[in-house]
């Protein structure tokens, strides 16, 4: 199972989700990996770890995030989608043969944020790469993606009406976007934009990954992640202590990583990539792409956190809405232990999951309902329906 | 300060709201009292108590409410609003004459759910009967009420969004809920309300009060509850400790309460008080009074719980927004602590406000962010935009 990085650029006020971050510093250290990283810079057992279901494998991709280095300056020239799903392919090709015990196993891709683009598209390019062989090595099976950029109209749209109905902001703003804001254009106004940018005033300092959870100040920091060291509640703070242990000589000789000592910091984002992204290369809607796949019958889940309000679970709703699909299995409630996990809606080739009161990292805020999503999802099985 | 019931019927499967519920069981032990009571059956301090702010009289209304009784029955032949007003202010002239210490001081009402009723009502008693009088002694000033019945269409439609925005209900029965309800109507229609009724099993069983927090549930119960002692988090099941405790000889006995020993148990709702309720005699709209009130120049605040699904945030906006205020002070985020607390409008004559990640019950899920809206109510003025 690949696991795809978190992509978000945090960097931006309103929040555009946009490439750049390291499935180390998210995905596996503050989701569904085996450790996670606690205040004092050292590692804690996550009892949910997504490696108790399936083997997992962290792409840092495209070339530039996280530990993935070039020393080819042109490299950073121009980033896209096109070629992040090609050097992804080529990598794993090229893994496959390193590590010959993996191939013709099952395969899976999994991944959030913007990689709702790098997930269905190099399951893509994995899928026509494999028709040339009877028996190919990359046996993809299926993808899921979480709180994911699907298509920018109907992600935008979701996202306002996410604003306006979480009392995120007022009506005089929400007003102010639907009459500035045609969101069936290919591409959307100045007057458009700012009064989204302006109406993001509205929220306050919050995190907006996470609408209802406390927000990391620093002055607090302390008391707080004393306390999500008692209780194993949320420590808002978590984000920062990647920054420093993988920045630590020890771990990063441990981790056979940076051995050229590249002359720049890890960080958990990159600049350079989301600067010098080519938009134009991106698609807009990732849509066609599901139906294709659909038709190729691979297993496709959809979940999403229903408090992030950067991807927002309305966002999501009206993206799978215009797929269109047949409804397979009406909407239920699925349980995680004894409480309400989510909701889901199976359609005709794709899954759609809701993961309550999670955030846009769902594994973070709800790691036993997203380990039970895992494995549902491996087995191809509806999610439960009691307890 | 007068603190009226939390008037919500939690018999009914889709959780309308209505009369019966006792200011005793909620009000005073879960939210703004000193005292809250725990799993086995004794109390402990509220730190966030409204009496560090203010003189707080807690009423259980109508008769047959909590300890409110009667022998003669009749009186339980037919309630209503009106005479619920009226009782309460002959009540409160009584209070005033027998507690005479009382009279001439600043005096404010406040309550939440149905009491969005009760609550300007007698506002509006008080305020005509205050008339005859230069010095009036019940000093009326304002009042104030938390996810209130405010306007039964907006209420409605209100809820709706709601339920759909936050991935409670399907796309099919949403649709289904706009095809068959017209929510300019007087009344709504069988097949509107049994479409509201079958989309509620869309939710699964959470506590539509809260709908991101766990629900009470019995096996747990224990767990839970010693966590809660632990850590101050919030538990579930506290509802259940007032029906044991008040139902204690020595606790009846030490309150003054049931000294004519009633031949029933006391219960938190009163389902005689909810199935007798006359609702032909309860007006759908307060807004009337809401505009007479403000030409009194009443202080009225309207705070909402944005995590309440029974009467949500999205009603209240509804609601309020047919009020068409001129704003006064434009929507902004206010801090409770050193996190966003909610956001704030202020309109000439009202003031609104939301409390994040609050259900329905706000002082029970945010007792610190609730204390600052009572202080700042009080006073006057407006929440703070900065820590």
């Amino acid at each position: 199972m690949l696991y795809q990085p978190e992509q978000t650029s945090k960097s931006l006020v309103t929040k555009s989700t946009g490439p750049g971050c390291s499935s180390i510093a998210y995905g596996a250290t503050e989701e569904i990996g085996p450790f996670r990283i606690n205040r004092g810079s050292n590692l804690y057992l996550n009892s949910f770890s997504w490696n108790i279901e399936a083997n997992l494998l962290f792409l840092e991709s495209p070339v530039g995030v996280g530990f993935s280095y070039t020393n080819t300056s042109s490299d950073f020239k121009e980033f896209g989608d096109e070629r992040t799903a090609q050097e992804n392919l080529i990598f794993l090709i090229k893994w496959m043969s390193r590590f010959p015990q993996y191939q013709y196993r099952d395969f899976y891709i999994a991944g959030e944020s913007y990689a709702g683009h790098y997930v269905p598209q190099l399951a893509k390019k994995i899928n026509e790469y494999n028709k040339a062989f009877n028996k190919p090595t990359i046996n993809i099976k299926g993808f899921m993606v979480g709180n994911p950029d699907m298509d920018k109209n109907n992600d935008k749209l979701g996202t306002i009406t996410y604003w306006w109905s979480h009392a995120m902001i007022s009506d005089t703003n929400y007003n102010l976007i639907l009459r500035n804001c045609n969101f069936t254009a290919d591409s959307f106004s100045k007057e458009c934009n700012s009064s989204i940018y302006n109406a993001a005033a509205d929220f306050g300092e919050i995190d907006q990954y996470s609408i209802y959870t406390p927000k990391c100040v620093r002055m607090k920091q302390m008391r707080k992640a004393v306390l999500a060291r008692q209780t194993t509640e949320y420590d808002p703070c978590t984000e920062s202590y990647a920054d420093i242990y993988y920045n630590r000589p020890d771990v990063q000789r441990a981790m056979h990583a940076n051995q050229t000592a590249i002359p720049y910091k890890w960080t958990a984002c990159s600049d350079p990539v989301f600067n010098n992204w080519n938009w134009r290369l991106s698609d807009n809607s990732m849509l066609p792409i599901y139906k294709e796949l659909m038709e190729a019958g691979l297993r496709i889940w959809v979940y999403s956190g229903d408090t992030d309000s950067v991807i927002p679970v309305t966002a999501t709703r009206f993206s799978i809405s215009k797929l269109n699909l047949p409804v397979k299995t009406r909407w239920y409630p699925w349980y995680s232990g004894n409480q309400v996990g989510g909701r889901t809606e199976v359609y005709e080739g794709l899954t759609f999951v809701t993961v309550r009161g999670a955030g846009h990292e769902v594994p973070l805020f709800k790691p036993q309902s997203a380990l039970i999503l895992l494995k549902y999802f491996l087995a191809g099985k509806e999610l439960p329906r009691s307890y």
